[in-house]
């Protein structure tokens, strides 16, 4: 390139790196094509990355099933309908030994998704490594560790959140002594983002997220330039192309400004912001797959422009299931297309200079710095997110892009625009749930039969010793030590849960949002007519359940949805979390519902739905409940689940003027038309 | 935006335009999403056209068949293989009327492919817009009528380059005094990129074709201020992301300068280069086809960000075949995410300013005008072409790129890299010839019994007379009337070829490009030297006849193995296009040669290569001629051509030492080791 080019590479790589990390690209090797994957058992999740690993993709990103998200074994009674669906079912040392078989942790960079059992699963990795005869000092990966955003908005949270600050510190501290290459922690803003935050909040929220984790971390006794150069962050990246181009920009610069100014590192290591991106799933529609793989292509793109260190393109049937061998070849593909084909390796921060960008950047900036303040003066991240306020700022913004959506002042095409008439079926991958959950239970048993039972009894009593002593650091180490003689997933947790609680919280949904959004309020207000004859007629206004089932956290569309049905005069009960089927049956019959609404996105509908219908059915005597599901519903699972009683389905997209009417005339007399009872 | 961005937005608009052609992006209006197609009859392309524009399309862009591009009737011997097969065959204005059916012509902007028969296809559409109460003027599109690059790489000539010229000026001079919305031309980039050109080649021999094509509307009695306005452009996009950007970006400020200086306009309008890209066909590929989708997404933003006024997207599947209904709207769909999922038509030149891509464009003006230069000083453009130089030049940079992609300099996921073990098969759309041919014969036959033949005559004589006086302005006045008359698409051409002649030319093959760009020998030394045993122990050189077959005029890789069997030892004679199953035969049998390999790529090989193998068999008594076929040949064809007799086919993106010693290897005796005769 020319001088003037030259001249402008300079200002990369420098403080505070809103143009980079690094004056110039490395060609050769570019970032890291790290696809996030796991399904079903160990064995299997493990020949899935072989084969991967030797068609491209350059680390690997390990996803947990529900059950390990939570720490429960396999063979835990909470655990049956999760299993394999999610991510891959890991128990035991044994299980992770065999997740990296053929493959030498001392060369490949590993990532991994967790954060509730984060303890058990990083001791696991470190005995597994041992295993292999790598020591810890030879690991490089990252650990998602990211409690903060789990209480924010993805809700794979144990304990509660001094207890849970603890195990990360305690982390980020056995790592620094340690495991001098590994990123024990990952400050996610991905999730934010999924759930319904605007690119600012995001931002914003990651970034505080970060200064908590880093006072805790200094609080174990680890000094600023010890610390910070070896967190790493983790964004999504949608459809807003030079906005999200602007937010890695940015959060380069802020975050170099709050580690130099605010914590006075020293080391320019310190200062610099690396990141691992991943394209917005909840950008994707189920209808017209085909399209995901324009929108995937367009935020790699983005990320990669934006200067990202890392990458997971999703698959294009994300919206629908797990990946299929297409799918997820596609998606790794896109990543190569981008590094060998486009030329874009050979720029570092292509896009800097550019006015547009630039001034966007400096926007931004801006915003983020008006957020953060007034966060900051009403006392913190932490307290807020005790108190629910970012977690109802979110869900406010969800509502609010769900009524532009409904009224097509955005539009995503074959969703609310451009809709196909007929959708093709599309071949998904099917876990078979009964077989992992088998084959998991006999390794269990097995591996609980070998051992040396007092080994472990005297493992699990350090480790709660350790727990009891506030502030007391070595709570990894403990667990090491108890998972070495074998102590399982479930174990470990419990030890700990028997010391810190488990924790538990009902989410708050805001009223009024939705409809305040709707430029044209005209249908909505047909439907608020409607449940208003109903109480007329009935005395009380029209009842409903919202609920999740099993482990699945992502509560996101169940609290829009509630929303949309308080605002449309209906009483909403929302369920907490975690629940079994037969508990939310009991919830419904006490509650006296008319409808359950059941929200589901972890492909346990198959097994949970029924169940829970069946409970609902035992319980009631003259009363008819409805059950109507929404959520990720392969095509295949519907017809089943009508015959097992569900009167409606929705897909993701679903006009909620659609869900609403449809949903409402399912209730007896008045205002039921289209199916009187 | 803030206040920076707005300053910098106040440089769009403004000459010499590289920054774009508005001020401010029209986001309600953005781009025209225009999708090139058109197969079998007018009737089935009309109901497609309808389809595709209730489903977002805003712009109708015809493709022809080839018989329609060469001013063939469908009923022509010649035309037998290709009727309606790479486009939709028109051969009469009722065909012409029948393709616009129920598609108001006064309210669709429509583009029309065609530069051999340019006259009497541009007559049609005037007189079908007549049919349907539209007058000229209320017309608005674009006809290609760019003869000049058809000679450089496209070969849908019919006429000499002069009398070629002077039709284009003809329609040039029409179409300014009668149809003011109309674009009387497209100066097409395209096709030189598919062929091989560099973007610097591309660029400026189509800024040079756009002179000549300037000089001569001015040599009619045109002004400048009175062509410049309505001349537009066409370019090719391809994978290199921000040099194509880069090349939208110099273009427009070479041409502004060009026309302000050089031609003295002083209308803004006349400076303003306006453009309808198309992402690169020849980017795509067979295997894996999927990841086309993200060739084409990337080659699209690239076009956008590029500020282009209309595009095309390829569909996934170009490589293989027609497109289906899913590559067809997936295609349409990128277009439409682009413009309603990502906001980036909010910004007009949303990387104007960019450090990277500015020095691009710097270095891009730079080297187009070096070369300039160059062609200008050796006598100008219609001279070079005619001696064929360009020709060369595009030619041996399509030879370096084969060689660096065999040598895997350059990478293609998928074709010479990261291949899949075995492809999956693809759903592609078959087009019935013998029915279309039938459907044609039959609505010509009629046609002809209807019309009355004296005035078709009369009408016919006009336009010859016009032809026979050189300069005199009329070509196009006449044609409209004999087509009002019926006159049929065959006869216009006809009565003009038999004043003009029927151009034709057999291509140079450069030696020694591809051997010379090889960084390592080794391989291709083997080859040379088999050949070398070859003549050794025969006492002369391999001999092999490259052709192409009926009317398919894509002479790249036909060009480009000459080159390659040329560099191996071998003596390589190249036919010249257009040439008839038999006359193939005859040329192989005179020439004596051990091999004939087939180049295809308009999809009339299931009927040309099994018609030109009886001919070789019937013609040759003792001698065994193998024969081998390359290009675009769908997977279900293979296994019918190769029963018919065809030894070898190979898809594109064949490494051409494979294709090379596995052509050689058909050979008898010594150096034929596989398959020994």
């Amino acid at each position: 390139m020319t001088k003037k080019n030259k001249i402008a590479q300079q200002v990369a790589g420098k403080f505070p790196y809103r143009r980079g990390l690094y004056e110039k690209p490395n060609k050769a090797k570019p970032w890291t094509v790290r696809q996030y994957a796991g399904f079903s058992t160990a064995r299997a999740t493990n020949q899935f990355y072989q084969k991967n690993l030797a068609a491209g993709q350059t680390g690997l990103s390990v996803a947990f099933d529900l059950p390990t998200h939570r720490g429960l074994d396999s063979d835990d009674p909470r655990a049956l309908a999760d299993v394999g669906k999610a991510g891959v079912a890991i128990c035991t040392v044994d299980d992770m030994i065999l997740l990296f078989d053929k493959i030498p942790l001392d060369k490949m960079s590993v990532s991994m998704t967790m954060n509730g059992a984060v303890l058990p699963i990083l001791a696991f990795y470190i005995v597994a490594a041992e295993v292999q005869g790598v020591p810890p000092a030879k690991l490089s990966g990252t650990i998602q560790n990211d409690i903060l955003k789990e209480f924010l908005v993805r809700n794979t949270y144990i304990y509660p959140p001094a207890a849970s600050m603890r195990i990360v510190a305690d982390i980020i501290h056995y790592t620094t002594r340690h495991m001098p290459m590994f990123h024990p922690i990952s400050i996610s803003g991905y999730h934010l983002g999924e759930a319904g935050a605007t690119i600012a909040q995001e931002l914003t929220f990651t970034l505080l997220n970060g200064i908590e984790y880093v006072k805790a971390a200094l609080a174990t006794g680890l000094k600023i330039d010890d610390v910070a150069p070896r967190l790493s962050f983790f964004f999504g990246i949608g459809m807003d192309f030079f906005m999200e181009v602007a937010k890695l920009r940015a959060a380069r610069e802020l975050w170099a400004e709050i580690i130099k100014k605010q914590f006075k590192a020293k080391n320019p290591k310190s200062m610099m912001l690396r990141v691992h991106c991943q394209t917005s799933g909840v950008s994707l529609a189920r209808q017209d797959p085909y399209n995901n793989v324009v929108r995937t292509t367009l935020e790699a793109l983005a990320a990669v422009l934006g200067g990202t260190q890392s990458l997971h393109t999703n698959s294009f049937d994300e919206a629908i299931a797990l990946p299929s061998e297409l799918s997820a070849r596609l998606a790794r593909n896109t990543q190569l297309i981008l590094q060998k084909e486009t030329g874009i390796a050979a720029a570092a921060d292509p896009l800097g200079g550019s006015y547009y960008v630039e001034a966007m950047t400096d926007d931004l900036i801006k915003n983020c710095k008006d957020l953060m303040q007034v966060m900051t003066k009403q006392g913190g991240m932490m307290k807020a997110i005790e108190q629910g306020r970012p977690q109802q700022m979110i869900h406010e913004e969800a509502i609010k892009k769900q009524a532009r959506l409904d009224e097509k002042k955005d539009i995503i095409v074959g969703v609310n625009d451009y809709q196909l008439s007929r959708e093709a079926p599309i071949e998904v991958l099917a876990i078979a749930g009964a077989e992992v959950l088998q084959e998991q239970a006999a390794r269990l048993k097995k591996i609980r039969g070998q051992r040396n039972p007092q080994e472990v009894v005297t493992a699990l009593q350090a480790l709660r010793a350790v727990a009891m002593q506030e502030k007391q650091i070595g709570l990894l180490e403990k667990t090491i030590a108890a998972v070495r003689a074998r102590a399982t997933l479930g174990e470990v947790s419990k030890t700990l849960e028997d010391v810190f609680t488990r924790y538990s919280t009902t989410p708050t949904i805001t009223r009024g949002v939705y409809e305040k959004t709707l430029q044209d309020k005209k249908n909505f207000q047909a439907i608020k007519n409607k449940t208003a004859t109903f109480k007329k007629s009935t005395g009380r206004a029209p009842k409903i359940l919202i609920s999740k089932l099993g482990l699945d956290g992502h509560d996101r569309g169940a609290k829009l949805i509630s929303a949309c049905f308080l605002d449309a005069g209906c009483e909403v009960v929302m369920s907490p979390l975690f629940m079994l089927p037969a508990e939310v049956a009991r919830l419904a019959i006490k509650e006296q519902v008319d409808i359950v609404g059941i929200s589901s996105h972890a492909a346990g509908h198959n097994l949970l739905v029924p169940a829970m219908i069946s409970e609902l059915q035992a319980g009631t005597l003259d009363k008819n409940i409805a059950v109507v599901v929404g959520g990720i519903i392969p095509d295949q699972d519907k017809a089943s689940l009508m015959a097992r009683g569900v009167s409606l389905v929705f897909d993701p997209g679903e006009n909620i003027n659609n869900i609403l009417e449809k949903t409402l005339s399912l209730l007896p007399t008045t205002i039921g038309h289209n199916q009187p009872h």
